[in-house]
């Protein structure tokens, strides 16, 4: 059965601009690449470089042994692969979702690909459409190993790094989510950064070589800090809670003194005082974590 | 007059962690180094290694031509400094108050220094004790600009990057909040990430290589949207702030469904909501910056 080793095909369902990003580096790399998108008119350069547009999800589908769907969310994922004729054309071919979505989406999909026959792996991708057949492409897998490891050499067309993280399908959309937690809980710390900088007649350019810099110590903050929230140690060593609890205070005060908004602020710090309340002063504000999650 | 130009005598005040790691590096550099704490007793190690300990901030402060203040506060420091001892001690001398607060108790301490006829400075340290003496910190100052190059050879032998950041002595304080509101802001994304992340089952130290991975991407992106955030222009491109507030929602629900509260995400979703009800839905998240500022 020829169908399920073909490396050389790949269908591409969904065209917006990370779905092209990902047909493109396909067809870059010589793969006969079929595309379909629910709204028509955007695979018109695709198809000048070489890619076949589908008439139909089936069709496309029916095309290659592998689809690879990325759109919205997976209500937008269901809406296309939930239709009889798609889950029929499916039946025995794999389908490798790279949308984003919450865990509890993978994990019913993965229901629903059982009872059809079709052969399922969930991903994310952790980098923009512009890492997209780079080096720099980050692509996060979970479920089937063996599955993965089958469509591998396809998805390594699309550059970058590829990790699987385990058999659990919902494993790729629960790391997704956890790193885009960190990502645009960041972004809007830098947001209000540049609002209080702006009232104090700082410029963002001017700000942006101070706030990479601050951003730069984040990553070995994030690995030195792991070990010790895994064994609930949580140490408060060099900045203990109060000490962080004092400084977000300053934040609060200094942003609401020029009439911005500090909500973000104030419910961190609130966090903390939390922290500090429960008898965790002296910990690192990481301890948050646990607090976090109790009932 | 030989007292502004000694540049082999400096005074510390305050003996909590980042003081002690500031005079043990001007011992290290071999300057005369006079300490002084309001609670005694965090000097020995300081003294051992040839610091003077003085009996009174007064005599501390007339040992050298430049006093470094670094408490916990501004309510620490003028507690210490506004003392009319201290202040006739310090008349034609220089303070450089490296303890962190908010720009307008900087604002405060200078009309205070001027009508003592003390000299001063503003500073703030963005870096732990621990990179103190070594290539790794950072030291902002602000304030007279004379000022600041005529003690920038003792406050050089602590090593790291100076900058001076202009004449208006809040500014060194100014840039500290944002940077420390950036810092904060994202550890709190951090704390809940992996509060979410445990909740399916991943570990810190699982997450954390990837974690790292995505706040690595943070210095380029805060760099790329400063010129855009200057011009008004906020660029969607990439990533559209409605697709932004998609990716929120998800992380809401899936810290939710955890009973992981999700109070901080929230309130950004809300912000990146407010955004687009503005009419800004196609430009990119940091059009919040200008909105965090109306009135």
């Amino acid at each position: 059965m020829s169908v399920h080793t073909d490396q050389s095909s790949v269908t591409v369902l969904g065209l917006g601009p990370m779905g092209r990003a990902l047909a493109g580096a396909f067809l870059e790399a010589g793969l006969r690449v079929t595309v379909w998108n629910r709204t028509p008119g955007r695979d018109g350069e695709l198809v000048a470089r070489g890619a076949t547009s589908a008439a139909s999800p089936e069709e496309a589908v029916a095309a290659a042994p592998l689809t690879v769907v990325c759109v919205v969310n997976y209500d937008a994922s269901d809406a296309v692969l939930r239709q009889d004729a798609v889950a029929a054309a499916l039946k025995g071919r794999t389908v490798v979702n790279l949308s984003a979505d919450i865990p509890e989406r993978a994990r019913d999909t993965a229901e629903w690909a059982g009872r059809h026959g079709v052969r399922y792996v969930d991903g994310a991708i952790m980098t923009p459409t512009t890492t997209i057949g780079t080096d720099d492409g980050v692509f996060l897998y979970s479920g089937s190993e063996e599955l993965y490891r089958e469509h591998q050499p396809v998805l390594a067309a699309l550059g970058g790094s590829h990790t699987h993280l385990g058999e659990d399908i919902g494993r790729a959309a629960a790391y997704d989510i956890a790193l885009l937690d960190i990502f645009w809980t960041s972004m809007a710390g830098y947001a209000h950064a540049l609002a209080v900088a702006r009232a104090e007649g700082i410029s963002a350019v001017e700000l942006a070589p101070f706030a990479a810099g601050i951003a730069a110590i984040l990553p070995p903050v994030f690995t030195e800090f792991a070990a010790d929230a895994d064994a609930g140690t949580y140490s408060g060593r060099v900045n203990p809670v109060t000490s962080a609890a004092s400084t977000m205070a300053h934040v609060v005060h200094a942003s609401e003194a020029h009439g911005i908004e500090a909500s973000v602020m104030r419910v961190i710090e609130g966090q903390a005082r939390r922290v500090i309340a429960l008898g965790h002063g002296t910990d690192g504000f990481i301890r948050l974590a646990e607090v976090l999650a109790r009932r």
